[in-house]
């Protein structure tokens, strides 16, 4: 059995999790904090990060959100997710980066940083302007999804995608730690809404992560 | 004809460059510093990052370097890179990951900031203990090639792969800017200079990027 070594709030990890229930692959949950990490892990991964996707009877280990995907997007044919034409597939390809790294750097990560790492870890105060910077550019990257939902039913086009499931991953996480105002966004909010209440989804909400508390509306399917 | 906007020491446009003089794909340079980008260049790319591949006449713009890679790697046949057994595939992901986002982040990402960024953009000296955190890390990612090259003749196995030219082009940018010192490290050097002296990888270090000059072992294939 798969074994998905990860934390409750890192966004790659959701990422996987997405996938690997829309495809219908079993795996058990694993908890490891990357600033915590045990040398087991690290031989996993010389990384030191998480997802990191063990199989201890098969001997594999897979490391790497985005390697993660396209090896079961290889292995596993329900429910594709790289899928289209190969123009379709580099413009999935290139929101999953554009979320993964952007979204993440501007938003996400300094959200975790503010009020997961300083709360659980440093014991330190959130630095409130970079808390606001955080939710400034969070509002920039929801209006590039309006946008982008204005004319196309999904992310990447006409079909559910791993675009989809990686900026739902990053917003869940950001959206869990109080940086999503969904006001003037709804476009995004109906895409995300959407997205909510898959059954893939519902575990992730309804999971929380030791003191931090997310926000009322976060898990509500119509919040 | 595919266009690439790029800067010469931009490590992610260096290992596109690699992978399609590698495939033979015919493309032309077309400077773009993302510091300064032009509206046209926003347009093209939402995430404002070079590198970007747009062809004008087939008006087909793709996004991040490693959506590029999967595409050339889906479109043309020849000098697979992203090849072998699923198990394979993922782990070559997995290593362009790691030198894409752990050794950028550690090392080319610092160098690019003190040296090349400060210098020609910014017009402050560099902060000289960020350089030596960065040659510090160096060392560390080149104990791990010189780990990997003990067992294998590539970086991700038996044959070279999009793992090389990922980690040939961040440590290409690195050591232009005076950030490797490759004593101790037989295994990578040896790796390496195999690498330089490849038809693909010679235009990269012939060229310099403004007043910048690399030091004298940069270019020289047995230096
Ligand atoms: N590219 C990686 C990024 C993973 C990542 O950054 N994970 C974070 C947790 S959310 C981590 O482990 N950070 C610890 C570190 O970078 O040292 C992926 O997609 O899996
Ligand atoms: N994931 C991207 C990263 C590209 C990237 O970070 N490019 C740098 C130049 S080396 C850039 O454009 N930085 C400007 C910015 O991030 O605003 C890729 O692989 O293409």
């Amino acid at each position: 059995m798969w074994r998905l070594y990860q934390f409750p709030l890192c966004p790659f990890s959701r990422k996987v999790r997405l996938l690997l229930s829309e495809k219908g692959v079993g795996y058990e949950l694993w908890r490891e904090n990357p600033w915590d990490a045990s040398d087991e892990f690290w031989a996993l991964n010389p990384a030191g990060r998480t997802p990191v996707l063990h199989d201890p009877e098969k001997k594999t280990t897979l490391c790497d959100s985005r390697a993660i995907c396209e090896y079961f997007e290889e292995t596993v044919d329900q429910s594709p997710m790289i899928n289209g034409t190969v123009k379709e597939r580099a413009e999935i390809r290139r929101l999953v980066a554009l979320f993964d790294e952007n979204f993440f750097t501007d938003v996400t990560g300094p959200l975790l940083q503010e009020r997961m790492k300083k709360r659980i870890v440093l014991r330190q105060p959130p630095d409130s302007r970079r808390l606001r910077e955080a939710m400034k550019m969070a509002h920039g990257h929801l209006d590039y999804i309006d946008y982008l939902i204005d004319t196309r039913p999904w992310l990447a086009g006409s079909r559910m995608s791993l675009a989809d499931l990686t900026a739902a991953a990053q917003i869940s996480v950001a959206d869990y730690l109080g940086g999503i105002d969904w006001s003037g966004h709804e476009q995004s909010k109906g895409w995300y809404s959407v997205f909510k209440s898959r059954p893939s989804f519902r575990p992730l909400l309804s999971e929380r992560m030791e003191v931090i508390t997310p926000p009322a509306h976060y898990s509500q399917v119509d919040g």
